[in-house]
C-alpha cells in the first residue's frame, strides 16, 4: 500500500473529470474511508463519478486490492484438499448451494461457502439453512477449517474481518443509488471472495426479470470483469450465465427450498435445479483439478446425501427432523383454460418477500415457512380452476398483498400458445 | 409545494440514469434535504448526478423555486424608491460594491446588498468593511429597512432565514468535488439574490484565472443561467461578463481595498475600477428605470462620497477614521529591465490570502491591514529593481509563502514586448 495522502476532493474531481484514479489514490480513499477520514458524502459522490464515468480493468483490480487489504486473508492453504467456491449474483428460487456443496465435497474438493442473508426479493442461502432446527449459521474459523477438513463443505456466516471496506461501502451505495456500478459491483463480490482465499471460483451470474441484472450485454460485462479479477489475482475463474426470468425450480422460500434441495440430493428434484447443481458442480470440479469425475453418479447413489447429512450435522442441525410448515395457504389458479406463457421471477420473488420469506430491513425476522409453491411452469397447458401456485404465510393478511405482486406477473394464454425460453445456461465466461 | 413524497434513491436514479426531474420531485428533495429527510451521502449522490448530466432552464428554475421555498423572503415593496443589487462571482481586489453601492444610491435607487466573508483567495467585501473602525456587518432587517429608505444603500451580512438549503447544500458541494456545477452554481446565487427580493440585479460574471470560471464559454453559459432564473422569477437582470485575469486596481486587501474604494469615491482612483463601477452603476440605474443619468458626475462633485459616508455611519462606523496598516511591508522587485508581461489575478490573490487578508476556514480571523499593493500593471516598462509589488502582514513569516505564491504569476518580458489584454468589459448578457 502506498503511504502518499491526498485529498478526497481532488480524487473526487480526478474521477468527476473522467480521469483514471492512480493505483495510490485508490489505495489512499479506500483505506481514508474505512478509517472515517473521507466522509460518507465524499465517497458517494466518487461512487456516482465511478457509475457515470467508469473505472478500466487496472483500476477495478487496485480497487478491489484496496478492500481486500482493508481487512483480514484466509488461507486454505494448509488443507489437504483443493478448495473450490460459488457465488452467484441472486435469484429467486435459487437454493443450488445446498445440494452444491455436499456434492462437490463428494469428490474431495473443499466448499468453504461463506454466504449471507436476503435483502429484498432474493433469499439468503443462511436464512434457508436456518429453517432445519438445531443448525447455526456463525462457525470459528477454526471450527470452519475442522468441517472443511473432517466433511468437505461448509456453508456459513462470512466473518466481519473479510474486507470491511466493502461492508461500508456496500451499505452506502444501496442508499444513494450507486449499487448498479458494474466496477463496485465486481470489486465488491470479487474483494470478498479473494480474501477468503479459495483455490477456485465458479460465478453464477444471472440474467433476467428475477435477476439483478435485467440485461444479458450487463450480465455478461460483469462476468467478464469479475472473472478478469479473479484471474489476475490467482484464483482460477469462470463463470455461467443463467436464466432468471423464471424462478429456479419449484419452490421460493427458506424451508420451502430445503425441501426441494433435499429432493436433489436423494436423486430426485426439478430437472432445472439438477440440470444447474451439475453444470456448477462440474466447474467447480475442473477448476479444482478434477474435471473427469460423474457428478451425476454421486446424486444417484447417496454420496452426496451423505455429505449434505455430515454437513448440517456439523453445525448442529438434525438432518431427520421435520421442517417447519406455514400455518395458512392459498392457492392462485388458472382463470382460463389455456397455456401458463408467464411465471415472473421478479413477481414470484417480491410475493415469497411479502408472505414473509424475506426482509425489507435487516434487523427483520424471516419466516421458515412461508414462500410460493409451483405447480404450473411455462409452457404447461392448465384448466380454468387448476392450482397455479400454493402461498404458504404464518400471517394471512399478507396473502392480499403478495397476490397484487403476482397480478402481472402469471399469465394464462390462449390454447395452444408456443411458449419459447432460452437455455438456462445462456453462456461461459472463463 | 408538491405534497408528493418520493424515494430519495428514486430521485437520484431518474438523474443519474440522464432523466428530468419532476417538479415534485424537485420540490420533495430540497424539502426533506432541508429538514434532514435526505442524507448528506444521498445529497452528495445526486448533485454528482446534476454536474455530471446536467438540468434543464426549467428543472433549474424549480430547483431554484425549491430553495428559496426552503426558507423566508423579503420584500422591499414598501420602500418608497426602487431598489437594485449587483452580485459580483467574485475576483481578486474586486472592491466595486464599496463605491458601487452609494453611488447608485445617490440616484434615488435603494441598494440592498447582502454580502458575505472571503474564503480562499477572493476577498469578502464584509471583512474590507470590517477594517474601518466601528463599521458593524450584522443588522436587523428593521435596521436595514430604515437605511434603505433614509440613506438608500445597505451593505449588512445577509440573514440566516434566506435561503437555508442552500447553505447547507454549498457547505456538502464544497467537500465533495461538486461546486463546478452551473445549475447548481446559478441557483444558488440566484436562490438567495430573489429571496431577498430585489426589484434589479446586475450580474458581474467574472473571467480569468483569478476568477472561479477559467473558461468564457461556461461563464456566459453561467451569466445566461442567471439571467434567466431572474427573469423568470420576475427580476429584472442582466450580466455583464468581466475580465478577471488581472487583479482589479492596484490592491488586494481589506484595508488596502477601502482606501482605493475611497479614492475613486472622491474621483479619481485606478481607471479600470472606476470604469467598471461605472459601468455596472449605469446596468443598475436603467434595471431600476433609471437610463439617463449622469452617474460620473456624481464620483466628480461628491455626492457619491456623501453618500458613502452616510452609509458607513449609519452601521457605526467612522468615515474619517485612519484605516488600519500592517506592521511589515516588502517588496517584490523586477529582476531585469523590461515591461511586465504577467500579473495573475489568481497569483496575487493567493499572495493576499498567505498574508492575512483572507481564511483557510470559516472560523479563522483575518487582517485588517495584510494584502497586494500593485505598482505596475501588464504592459508597463519596468527597470531591474523597481517595486512592482507592495506586500503587506503583521505576520512576516507569511512573506515566504507570498513570494512563493507570486514566483509564476509575475513576469517581466523582454524589453519592447507588447501586450494585449482583453477589454475590461467583455460582453453584456440580458
Amino acid at each position: 500500500m502506498s503511504r502518499d495522502s491526498f485529498d478526497a476532493v481532488e480524487v473526487i474531481v480526478a474521477k468527476r473529470d473522467g480521469h483514471r484514479l492512480s493505483d495510490a489514490q485508490i489505495d489512499w480513499v479506500i483505506d481514508a474511508y474505512t478509517r472515517g477520514d473521507v466522509a460518507e458524502e465524499q465517497m458517494s459522490a466518487l461512487t456516482m463519478a465511478i457509475l457515470l464515468n467508469g473505472m478500466d480493468r487496472a483500476e477495478i483490480a487496485r480497487w478491489t486490492a484496496a478492500m481486500i487489504a482493508s481487512g483480514e486473508r484466509m488461507s486454505f492453504a494448509h488443507l489437504s484438499r483443493p478448495t473450490a467456491d460459488k457465488h452467484s449474483t441472486g435469484g429467486v428460487g435459487d437454493k443450488i448451494t445446498l445440494p452444491l456443496a455436499p456434492l462437490v465435497a463428494v469428490f474431495g474438493v473443499a466448499v468453504p461457502q461463506l454466504s449471507g442473508r436476503g435483502l429484498g426479493h432474493t433469499g439468503g442461502t443462511l436464512d434457508k439453512l436456518e429453517s432445519i432446527p438445531g443448525w447455526r449459521a456463525a462457525l470459528t474459523n477454526d471450527e470452519m477449517m475442522r468441517q472443511l477438513e473432517d466433511v468437505g463443505a461448509v456453508i456459513c456466516q462470512a466473518g466481519s474481518g473479510l474486507a470491511p471496506a466493502d461492508r461500508k461501502l456496500y451499505a452506502l451505495r444501496d442508499v444513494t443509488g450507486t449499487v448498479e456500478a458494474i466496477p463496485l459491483i465486481a470489486s465488491s463480490i470479487m474483494s470478498k471472495k479473494i480474501a477468503e482465499g479459495t483455490g477456485a471460483l465458479v460465478l453464477d451470474v444471472k440474467v433476467g426479470s428475477g435477476a439483478f441484472m435485467k440485461d444479458l450485454d450487463r450480465a455478461a460485462e460483469l462476468a467478464r470483469t469479475m472473472v478478469e479479477l479473479g484471474t489476475d489475482a490467482g484464483v482460477s475463474t469462470v463463470a455461467l450465465l443463467t436464466d432468471m426470468d423464471v424462478p429456479l425450480g419449484l419452490t421460493a422460500g427458506n424451508a420451502l427450498e430445503v425441501r426441494e434441495s433435499v429432493e436433489v440430493l436423494a436423486g430426485g428434484g426439478p430437472a432445472d435445479v439438477v440440470e444447474l447443481t451439475v453444470a456448477l458442480a462440474r466447474e467447480m470440479l475442473a477448476a479444482a483439478g478434477k474435471p473427469d469425475v460423474d457428478v451425476e453418479a454421486a446424486l444417484q447413489d447417496g454420496r452426496a446425501m451423505d455429505a449434505w447429512r455430515a454437513m448440517i450435522t456439523a453445525q448442529g442441525g438434525d438432518p431427520d427432523a421435520e421442517l417447519p410448515v406455514a400455518n395458512e395457504t392459498e392457492q392462485v389458479v388458472a382463470e382460463s383454460d389455456g397455456v401458463l406463457t408467464t411465471l415472473d421471477a421478479y413477481a414470484v420473488g417480491i410475493a415469497a418477500w411479502r408472505l414473509g420469506a424475506g426482509r425489507a430491513r435487516k434487523e427483520d425476522p424471516v419466516q421458515a415457512g412461508a414462500g410460493v409453491e409451483i405447480h404450473a411452469r411455462p409452457g404447461d397447458t392448465v384448466r380454468a380452476g387448476q392450482p397455479l401456485l400454493t402461498l404458504h404465510t404464518d400471517t394471512p393478511e399478507r396473502f392480499g398483498r403478495a397476490r397484487e405482486a403476482l397480478a402481472s406477473g402469471v399469465v394464462v394464454g390462449a390454447p395452444g400458445t408456443t411458449v419459447t425460453r432460452r437455455p438456462l445456461v445462456i453462456d461461459r465466461i472463463g
